[in-house]
């Protein structure tokens, strides 16, 4: 038997969480939490996540703000709007959409941005506090939405004594999900391999893993036959795939039908983790905004 | 047959090369590339450490410094020497000695240091680099100095291919070695397993890997059951036992005798990656230096 971890479930929890605190900041402070999403350019994903962002945030009692940046704006430009978010003591939280056009470098902008305000969680200085932390506390520190949301679902769902002692497979390596992913599990005292397009025999290093998170970006890679009996998956990608009627359709990075009956838990897609990670933006913001108040 | 990687060997040749430079930088500035250490109190071998290190600055054209703090240095007086030390600029490097007395925090003082001048690589700042770099460069990080050490040393015995998809396992989860030593084989395509003191069946997991890295501070503790044949053994320990005369005698985290003739390469304790700790500090001093002038 292998139960689905519902995001949407898991999600509207860390709202409703969020939207207390963001009522309570608004009494106490005379405002609302804000979050200002840069957007540059018209990548329609990007435009559909960014208004996903703003939506998600208004329905949690957060100002979320739209600045969006025609596809030709200069370095300098968006540099200077970066510097005036950080300026603005009414903005609490700074994200820009990646990834940008080609003329833009994405990590120079990413270490523009204030620490503080950093709700990505991607400036080295968030980074450095998370990859240094012998405790996580999503309350006291800026984690990358993606991998948070994923613990929180892992937490929810087996406790801190179903990961302690653990072996963990993080399969992905990149900044925004597999690293900090691999560091969280870390944290709660799973045995963590991070595995990649480099591993060999990929598919018997996840058979190892009790907990088994795919974060790679490659429709249905992991198979049901690399998933041992019984283990936690956790599937990060959201992967759009050709149908027939030509409308396409979304899968993640494990074959879920192949999955079901061997995982004892798995993460759908869509309305998995995707819906955690919109959420825990949200909830970063509310902690920015606290933090920042408290001085 | 089992290769000794020698310590000594591989950190006479960095502080060669970092000499070199130290003497270009001498030229080309008027003034010797300065590492300043603060030490507090009287802990004899933080105190036989901190004199190797500027007795080697010296020995490598850098201007080494012991500031000796008491016991009793509050913490605002501690942190004012920090700063100090921060807007002097003539100050390359500086350098807190750890572990400090109970009184003091530490992380706190690393974060006082100035990103540009953590010649440890402790800072948040430079953490979050490391975890977020694609790409390795020791010339343009300030990476911790046993993984460093440890990492070279490993390059120059079996090279990146040598490294590249091979199973790699750190035991130990610290900050100071862990945890970045992780990081580094990682991004030398290493498929990368941390295990610590909550892994179940420790002697399973080492046996897996191709290159195994010990750093728990537990004399001996890995046994050489626990190799696999022909693995590249790297021995982070410096442990200090007992012996019948009273004199006691260092040993590393691996049971060394037993190693032989299963490891193909193994770091002796001592003579290994002890020697490379202080050279890799050299080096760090001297990148920082260029680029401190660089701006």
């Amino acid at each position: 038997m292998t139960d689905l971890i519902d995001g949407n479930v898991h999600a509207a929890n860390v709202r409703a969480r969020t939207k207390v605190r963001a009522e309570a900041f608004a009494a106490a402070h005379g405002r609302k939490p804000r979050l200002d999403v840069v957007i540059v350019g018209n990548n329609p994903a990007s435009r559909a996540y960014v208004n996903t962002k703003a939506k998600m945030a208004h329905e949690t009692a957060i100002d979320g703000r739209l600045i969006e940046l025609p596809e030709t704006v200069s370095k300098e430009e968006l540099l200077g709007v970066i510097a005036g978010l950080n300026a603005d003591a009414g903005v609490d939280g700074i994200l820009v959409q990646l990834p940008l056009p080609d003329h833009l470098d994405g990590q120079m902008m990413i270490d523009a941005i204030h620490p503080a305000k950093d709700v990505d969680g991607f400036h080295p200085m968030n980074v450095g506090k998370l990859f240094t932390a012998s405790r996580i506390d999503p309350e006291a520190m800026l984690i990358p939405c993606t991998p948070l949301g994923s613990l929180l679902m892992l937490l929810d769902t087996v406790g801190k004594e179903g990961l302690s002692g653990k072996k963990a497979v993080v399969v992905g390596r990149s900044n925004i999900v597999g690293k900090p992913m691999a560091q969280l599990l870390l944290a709660y005292d799973c045995t963590v391999t991070i595995a990649h397009s480099r591993t060999k025999d990929l598919p018997a290093v996840c058979r190892e893993a009790d907990i088994l998170v795919a974060a790679v970006g490659r429709p249905e890679m992991v198979k049901g036959d690399w998933i041992k009996d019984g283990a936690v998956v956790i599937d990060v990608g959201i992967n759009r795939v050709p149908t027939e009627d030509g409308k396409g359709r979304i899968v993640g990075d494990v074959a879920t039908n192949e999955a079901m009956g061997k995982a004892s838990y798995i993460t759908p897609v869509p309305g998995g983790v995707g819906k955690m990670t919109v959420a825990c933006l949200l909830h970063n913001t509310i902690v920015a905004a606290e933090a920042r108040v408290k001085g």
